[in-house]
């Protein structure tokens, strides 16, 4: 174990920012104090529950790459850092996909697992998401699935993943989870837990006997959240899908599902040319499928002009507030029709604020890279 | 004058950074000397008409910003150092765009005015584009034309521009010119140099009856060009339209033409929820229409599908030669769709390379600002 001792000047940051942020909680240096001694007999401290709420909606806050931060403080905080067996840890993430579904409104909510502590191992979710659909490569080379999924679906398969009989485009993988000295878990998603929503069109009547959905939940589950100087690999959380996300992305992009070619022939456009902007029409009535379908369905959803609009308004409350609020322009502003959007027509403040989320190291995983 | 001898260190990059690129020129010695003696003499150097044709290209290869760089040796450089009266200026100003318009077959096209010499004022073209429509507040508030060229407007009024009998959304503005020691200049652009496009749609009969157009070169005429630490304030530019400028931009954003409600509204789509996506199929028929008018009028235009492309293939090409090609991606992304393109699923190098294009100096035009 390389790292005995955590970083006492980020503990003391996050402790001094609790309190500015909360001047009800008092004069901060008890409990300064308090982290002082146990980072000093313990190489780390545990946060307090008022610790792990405050830091993990103030992650969400500090995420410059996220449209949807208006509602950071409603983030709702399972405390699971007891659970760190990957098999107790996977039965959680089933449970988060519960409680976040909420019967299609969806609530924000974040389930934070045992945390990286001197000499204990963490577990580790390999998952990139709660829920992923697999990807099967065809003997013709072609790919059955989600594409970006292949790599975690061989995994699975080599594990002893048992998919369908039938294999089919939207097969929900298992939930992959390692800790060191522990089994690692592969764990099947009861079909019950995974809402989700058949694509139709409020024109295009072809459209909805495609076949084609996607889940309500995008719950992102290999990212480090960092409180206060501590690790938390295991920290899985969601909002609800802004439309563009699967609209413009994991059913067009070319490496993911690639519709827009067959809905544009569907449709009848000419596509003899990209000037007659056949990609253009088809991107749109997919993203349109998708707002109309998830709000038939009574699936939280919002659209990329709203969330624009929202985002403007939460710079507003930040900048009143006297908090600088980093943005990543070219993650804000959507996919689709990007100009069109107020986000579009200014610039962020740059830079990299705690507590925040990490991308899955690259050691964290020994199997997957 | 504050400056009384340019930058030694940037004339000597710039002649070799020549000679290195044009190893035919031979060893770049004797040029050095030359320089550095005309610099000792005269504060400047004047530049090889050789020397000005490729600092003018590479200032274009240069232009982080710009997605159409791929065709930078193919620049054409008028070379108009002699010329600094402000009447000249505009006179040349008319000759680049019929030069540039070639019936239609857009040439790339830069004229080169006299540099800023010390001790010697260089002329300042006031306008942002060669071709710029005007705008006009009416009594209600409204704006007739195109609202980003209120203040141009105003001037041109002010210095005694004459409008059209019926001020229309697309009139012409004059040219204005300043030179210090001169009379400014306001000079009319010919009609019959103005090459326009009148839009229509491929299905939509309606459009075509709006009297919507828009002018084929798109001629920047407000930038900076600087080459080897020469700056010349007059310099306009121009290549031809990606069809989204005009398309996303120019007509559609809501502080110039804001056509895009009108059109929903004629197209008769369901506006009363974002969710709808009512813009976002506006804006696309709205392209589509740009994309086809010049087509039809045999005017050279791209679209941002192929554009993206031939982009990769000049980073390509600029790798294959060993050099680094800085590009904005929040510019280089086209503002429709822009999850489609290819050029959005990567990073670019940044920094900025001389030679290159400045914006206008504040001080540069004491009247505007
Ligand atoms: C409540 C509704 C929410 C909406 C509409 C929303 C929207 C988005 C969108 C559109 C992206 C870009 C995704 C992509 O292009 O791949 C994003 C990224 C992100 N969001 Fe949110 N978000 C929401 C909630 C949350 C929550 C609850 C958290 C954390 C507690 C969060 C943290 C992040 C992070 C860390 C990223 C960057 C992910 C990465 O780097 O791959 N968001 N969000
Ligand atoms: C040949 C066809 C060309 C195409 C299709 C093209 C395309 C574009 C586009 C789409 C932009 C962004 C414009 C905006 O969003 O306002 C741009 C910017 C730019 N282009 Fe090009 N361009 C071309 C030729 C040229 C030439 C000939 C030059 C200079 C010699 C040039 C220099 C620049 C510069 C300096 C900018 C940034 C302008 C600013 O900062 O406002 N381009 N170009």
């Amino acid at each position: 174990v390389e790292n005995t001792q955590i970083d006492i000047a980020e503990a003391e940051d996050f402790v001094r920012q609790h309190h500015a942020e909360h001047p009800d909680l008092g004069p901060v240096e008890a409990r300064l104090a308090e982290v002082h001694a146990e980072i000093a007999a313990t190489g780390t401290y545990r946060h307090t529950t008022a610790e792990l709420t405050f830091g993990a909606r103030v992650a969400w806050r500090n995420s410059s790459r996220c449209i949807g931060r208006l509602y950071w403080r409603s983030l709702k905080v399972r405390d699971q850092r007891e659970v760190s067996a990957p098999a107790d840890v996977a039965a959680e993430c089933v449970e988060h996909l519960r409680v976040a579904t909420n019967k299609g409104k969806i609530r924000p909510v974040i389930t934070i697992f045992a945390p990286a502590e001197p000499g204990m191992p963490a577990p580790q979710i390999l998952n990139e998401q709660i829920v992923r659909y697999a990807a099967y490569r065809g003997t013709d080379g072609g790919v059955l699935g989600d594409a970006r999924n292949l790599a975690l679906t061989e995994l699975a398969l080599k594990r002893g993943w048992q998919p369908p009989a039938t294999r089919g485009p939207f097969d929900v993988l298992p939930l992959m989870v390692s800790c060191e000295g522990h089994e690692p878990a592969l764990v099947d998603i009861p079909a019950d837990a995974v809402l989700e929503v058949p694509l139709s069109h409020p024109e295009l009547p072809w459209l909805g006997a495609l076949g084609v959905k996607w889940h309500a939940v995008p719950a992102i589950s290999n990212m480090r959240l960092r409180i206060g100087g501590i690790d938390y690999p295991s920290a899985p959380f969601n909002g609800w899908y802004m439309g563009t996300e699967i609209g413009a992305r994991n059913l067009a992009d070319h490496d993911r599902y690639d519709l827009l070619p067959y809905i544009a022939k569907r449709m009848g456009l000419d596509m003899s040319s990209e000037a007659t902007l056949w990609r253009d029409r088809a991107l749109i009535e997919l993203n349109r499928a998708v707002l109309h379908s998830f709000g038939e369905a009574g699936v939280t959803i919002t659209d990329h002009h709203t969330e624009s609009q929202r985002f403007l308004t939460h710079l507003e409350k930040e900048e009143a507030a006297g908090r600088s609020c980093p943005a990543d322009w070219s993650w804000i502003v959507p996919p689709v029709s990007g100009g069109l959007t107020p986000v579009y027509h200014r610039y962020y403040d740059s830079g990299e604020l705690l507590p925040n989320f990490f991308p899955a190291a690259k050691t964290g995983c020994p199997v997957v890279h």
